[in-house]
């Protein structure tokens, strides 16, 4: 593991939430959570969701309020501190305009959601893809298993990671991330050391330098345990 | 207690969040959630937080989306349902324009908050108090330790454990509240067995039928274990 050929540790993690650290229902994994409370480097939570319930995850695990929330759109270095905002919505609502031409397309958290749109995972988003394909909107459309997001393809996790980065005063390359689904992927690989849960999909393992036998919160756990056990943490 | 002498049992579970399920600095207690997620009656979450900080700690608990937030302004009976709206937030902005001829305030999550209003705890508010008996706002100033709010006097906890018994097919007697603050006394009076916990304040004391001899999450704990005990839930 590169940290030990440099004999450098890492100096902070990057996780997602949702299917990383709770069960395959959102529930927390308790086991994640108390992992996450004995680690004495920033971490920070990377979610698609929005960013009052990555703040309330932060508060209730114990966090400092370092978050990246819908998927890149939103950074913060704390509770309270005004966030970096990489606001590409319009783009976004162009495509939702279009798109509900051809679906009956459900908006979820519109009132919350700053950067990008949400959806209800009730209609064919692979023609949905296609579709878009036609048009020339800068933007992806993603599913997360827990949303599909109509988002801008500059924008994701990874770079909201060099975005904390920057800020933090560290490089993607001195962060741990760990992830489980297509929206982790830049997230993983821009990362010193990435890891997929064992219940990821094929993107974000493909992105990782390392997979977890254990799924969801217990991977996340196995995950840490693994960094920990080479002494990169 | 009241459930044995009559043979029944307690038919739902109303509770705080910050300072009763978390440790003092607001981490979820994680004995706390794992007692929860034994119980096979719901729970609700009553906060005098904001509605998605509510649902958030509802989803990493485990819980059904049963919230009551804002003090009692906002009554939830599921994800993504349209909330019960107990509105007086304009008669909240008149005593903040008139407190604010005499202190520097600051609003917490405006933005997100929609029936009354919390404020940094940074300015004499018992001396604000007296300032409003002078006026005749339909309003009242609470300090629940981690905000001071000012809400509607015809609205709190208790008038939102009234709302949500009703839509659930319930009565305030059917559940046992726990909490540990000024705003929770009422939500431990109406219910039919109300608890506090060590580290609650005297209104929340005085109002309860039984006090922990723990403190914070392991008070809800105790509380949770002490009915049981007893058969009641």
């Amino acid at each position: 593991m590169r940290c030990n050929l440099l004999g450098m540790k890492f100096k902070a993690i990057v996780l997602d939430i949702d299917g990383t650290i709770t069960h395959k229902d959102r529930r927390l994994n308790l086991r994640a959570a108390e992992t996450l409370r004995t680690l004495n480097i920033p971490v920070v939570l990377a979610t698609g969701n929005i960013s009052c319930y990555a703040m309330a995850a932060a508060k209730l695990i114990g966090l400092n309020g370092y978050v990246i929330a819908e998927n890149g759109g939103l950074v913060f270095t704390g509770y309270y501190k005004p966030p970096i905002v990489s606001n590409n919505i319009e783009e976004c609502e162009k495509a939702f305009t279009f798109l509900s031409q051809h679906y009956k397309l459900t908006k979820l958290d519109p009132e919350y959601r700053k950067t990008e749109i949400a959806l209800s995972r009730d209609f064919d988003m692979k023609e949905a893809k296609g579709l878009l394909k036609s048009q020339d909107f800068e933007v992806e459309i993603i599913d997360t298993k827990y949303a599909i997001h109509i988002k801008s393809n500059k924008i994701n996790k990874g770079t909201g990671l060099r975005n904390i980065a920057k800020i933090m005063g560290l490089t993607p390359a001195d962060f741990v991330a760990i992830g489980d689904s297509v929206n982790d992927a830049e997230m993983i690989q821009f990362a010193g050391f990435g890891i997929a849960v064992a219940n990821g999909d094929a993107e974000a393992k493909k992105a990782a330098d390392y997979v977890t036998k254990a799924s969801f919160g217990d991977g996340a756990v196995e995950a840490i345990e693994y960094v920990r056990s080479k002494g990169c943490i």
